[in-house]
């Protein structure tokens, strides 16, 4: 049976579907996208060198299409930790378990990769709601918020999940 | 009348004072030695622009001699937040209020530069006894601690001051 959800490395083409996901998520301002976009094209040129790593997530079994991707890297300066810098699932492929595929996927590479740790900064402005209820429903806690860090009223969310 | 210390802007014969500095003081590791470097690099060859502010500071009436830097800068993705990334004091110069001298500089600098608010992440480690009391004394804030960062049993703490 073929599965409706496929997980791959990152590929030079799939960097406009990227920039339209990030976009077309209304959640991030135009430093974060094109802070988004830098990360693919250093992945893309330096591959895992680059501190970042991406998984892409095709859905669909007769005509995949990308649907969601996620971007982790070890977190520099620490032993065994792990940042997720950006999951972003496309606002048109929500509630199939996308986001959560992803997420799980990322877990297991973190520990294969000797990662014990992984860490979740989030806006709380973006985590109104759902977002702190997936992370939540995954396991992870609040281990930090930072008052006002991205703007007066807009704290910093850290979740972290211990991979054991 | 001539002053006891005097900060300046960065120049490219600091380097080696700096890293002597940084190596001399018995906090870092070679990574983070080496990223103090890096930082420094980047400073003098882009300025400014490269996101990364140094102070250093001389010491002596007569024959002045770096004796501590500090290095920050505007935080990525934030309105008005600065990071203090590194302030150091060579051990020969201690308790000649050096420290103290630098940071209030850097607070004027950020609060010039329209910053509302200076972080200072620290490890847990590092930071045991004096220079916890070194920011408390200067009334910043544990904002938050991420237990296990660095390593297991070495935290993150993040020290902050809104600055009016």
């Amino acid at each position: 049976m073929e599965q409706e959800k496929r997980i791959r490395k990152l590929e030079p083409r799939d960097r406009s579907r990227i920039e339209q996901m990030v976009v077309s998520s209304g959640n991030f301002n135009d430093v974060e996208i094109e802070t988004a976009l830098e990360l693919v094209d250093e992945a893309i040129e330096e591959g895992d060198a680059s501190g970042y790593m991406f998984a892409v997530l095709e859905y669909g079994k007769t005509h995949p299409v990308l649907q969601g991707f996620a971007c982790y890297g070890p977190t520099p300066l620490t032993e065994g930790v792990y940042d997720l810098y950006w999951i972003v699932v496309d606002p048109g492929a929500q509630k199939k378990g996308i986001g959560q595929y992803l997420l799980q996927y990322v877990e297991r590479e973190v520990k294969k990769q000797g990662g014990r740790m992984l860490l979740i900064e989030t806006s709380s402005q973006e985590s109104y709601g759902a977002t702190i209820r997936f992370y939540e429903r995954n396991r992870y806690q609040l281990a930090a918020r930072i008052k006002d860090f991205y703007r007066i009223g807009d704290d910093k969310l850290v979740f972290s999940k211990v991979l054991i």
